[in-house]
């Protein structure tokens, strides 16, 4: 099995980008990344993209060939759509392809026009990664899904709004420096705490924002990256997938996200190792309640002690497995479909050291990234490690 | 590199089910499947769907784990989406996995709902499949590409609307016995000749109709069918993917579909054979002239000697190679998602000898199936191979 490296990494600022398409941004992206890697991008041998609600958003599907056009690449290329995973399961399988043998240079990562809707169209938008007969038609949108299920935490562990305001106020913290974040300001407890609701218990500040961005990863396999000299530090070491049922009604707990924990158990034993040995993670925190689970399900913390994890410093850029030190979708942003490359490209610029935070994490050896789909139906986990 | 095989296929009637969702469709076509390949659903490791406009048609998107639920299985699912080539696109990734060793048992097929929408939201929904900016907006409909794609060829090869009425022709008189063709009955050359205009020089019977629909594959690697003792003589041995500029305005040659020659290339070198070893084939023929193009691209015939191949009965059901025995996107449906699987469905019982057309073809061994996607900006090609 061929070993696979990061050989560079492209991001968009995320934000705002009312006259920028969705395969402009990607074009930005994938620039970047080829600039990064130092790799040409005609050695590009296929193309995997994320991308979630193009129909909806810019009445544009059958991106892949689009987005290969954006990149300057000719090549098979190939969309992923799982929600809000659909880029990290493009980065799933460009790695299981590289590690095949089938090719040595894949470009991977997503794109995502959002702001161009209003608020209601967007909610409505989003609403399609859930199930539309049973869920959506009741009335249930994301801030409300995610309300069930920090309910059903709190009630299961304890823990309240107040924790889960430190979640919100850590990661915009961590957003400051973060020339890519969209929100690059600091968000204090109280002042979390004092937002207006959207879905008790869920205020303003627990909610991710609605984002365009990109992003956009050269991955190659180790003989590509030495054959060719590259300065490509950083492996993914570890992939791994689960899906759940899709409509709340239909789990067993709440509390949990099964999914993840598949997907992590996966990933852990592909790549060799454990929690024990993570460093720091890149979570799914569309919602803060979605932090917690989050490192729950990678075994970062035991089942309701995720909770207080940020709380007690556990999480925070100097504590012992900092988590969304990019600022997380919460503060740096949610562009659906290109979350799950972001979540790598910042992973690899923190372990590699040139991250604005790297300083906080000198010695990181293994970095995890956690990327969900919908209430978790979907979730794919990676484990990059420095390899020299 | 492990071998693959077709162990069972499962497809539900195509046409109009107006009370039936894309997942109740899908759940019929893996029964059918799991029943034909007698496999146990608890088998499957992992999951590939396409499917295209549901998030337009269903409000859906995140489809894979709504159709993992649909099939009875608890796995990694993934919805890939290639616009009308994506089932393709999730066979191919079916074959890589288990071709790597990541997984024996892989459940792959697609699913599409449309015949909900009328015949205006239909095909404002189906043009997501061209380029929005560059096309759609300009007023591009696909059969409005594709009656440029005919001009283009008549200019440069000649032929012309009586060659297509041929085509269409032959493919509903091959659709006549197919138990799941959404039109079984015969339309005679001057039939189709005198129907009304859609889009010059495509008339009514040049264009594929619109279809509800799902299809399935079980597919395994040769050690799982051995060791479980199936019966499961159709192996797919070549897999190939192709993409192309988007936007008709970017391309050098409307006569020509490069992305289906390049998957096709890549197929049969794959599979070490070449066109001349192939006994039939199943080809995309969303509009008469798609089947031209197709079996030119797939070097069944050569450039300019594909349009007469119908007329002169070289691909009917007793020619040397007979093209769309299904009935073809043309007759049998095209429920644009579940296409893809239907081919590679169709293919395998005529080459096991227990479709209603295999009559045509008893000596058969190999059968190539082609898929594309939009104007083929994406073509997937695989070759199928009877190994006793």
């Amino acid at each position: 099995m061929n070993g696979v490296r990061v050989a560079g990494v492209g991001l968009t600022r995320f934000g705002s980008h009312p006259e920028r398409t969705g395969r402009d941004l990607f074009a930005e992206a994938a620039a970047g990344a080829f600039t990064d890697a130092g790799v040409d991008r005609g050695a590009v041998e296929e193309l995997n993209v994320g991308n979630f609600m193009g129909a909806i958003a810019e009445h544009q599907g059958h991106q892949a060939p689009l987005l290969a056009e954006a990149a300057g690449v000719r090549c098979p290329a190939t969309r992923y759509e799982s929600a809000c995973a659909s880029a990290g399961v493009a980065v799933r399988e460009a790695v299981r392809t590289i590690r095949s043998g089938e090719a040595d240079v894949v470009l991977a990562g997503g794109t995502e026009r959002m702001t161009v809707l209003d608020t209601e169209a967007a909610t409505d938008g989003l609403a399609i990664a859930a199930d539309d007969l049973f869920e959506v038609r009741a009335g249930v949108t994301f801030p409300g899904a995610y309300a069930l299920m920090a309910r059903a935490y709190f009630e299961a562990y304890g823990g309240g709004r107040r924790e889960l305001a430190h979640v919100a106020s850590k990661n915009h913290a961590n957003a400051v420096p973060n020339e890519y974040a969209q929100y690059r300001r600091e968000v204090s407890v109280e002042e979390a705490l004092d937002a207006p609701p959207v879905a008790t218990p869920l205020h303003l500040y627990d909610a991710c924002p609605i984002t365009d961005g990109a992003s956009a990863l050269v991955l190659v396999s180790d003989e590509y990256a030495a054959a060719n000299g590259l300065d490509a530090p950083v492996s993914v070491t570890g992939t791994g997938q689960g899906t759940d049922r899709m409509a709340l009604a239909d789990r067993t707990d709440l509390a949990r996200t099964p999914a993840a924990t598949d997907a992590a158990t996966t990933a852990y034993d592909d790549a060799n190792l454990g929690p024990a040995d993570v460093d720091l993670a890149e979570v799914h925190d569309c919602f803060t309640i979605a932090e917690v689970l989050a490192i729950e399900s990678l075994g970062l913390a035991d089942p309701g002690e995720g909770i207080g994890a940020a709380r007690d410093g556990r999480t925070t850029a100097d504590g012992d497995i900092p988590v969304n030190l990019s600022g997380g979708l919460k503060a740096k942003g949610h562009p659906v479909g290109a979350t799950g490359g972001s979540q790598i490209a910042e992973l690899t610029r923190l372990l590699r050291g040139d991250h604005p935070n790297s300083g906080h994490v000198p010695d990181a050896e293994v970095g995890v990234a956690h990327n969900a789909g919908g209430t978790v139906a979907s979730a794919v986990v990676h484990v990059l490690e420095v390899r020299g």
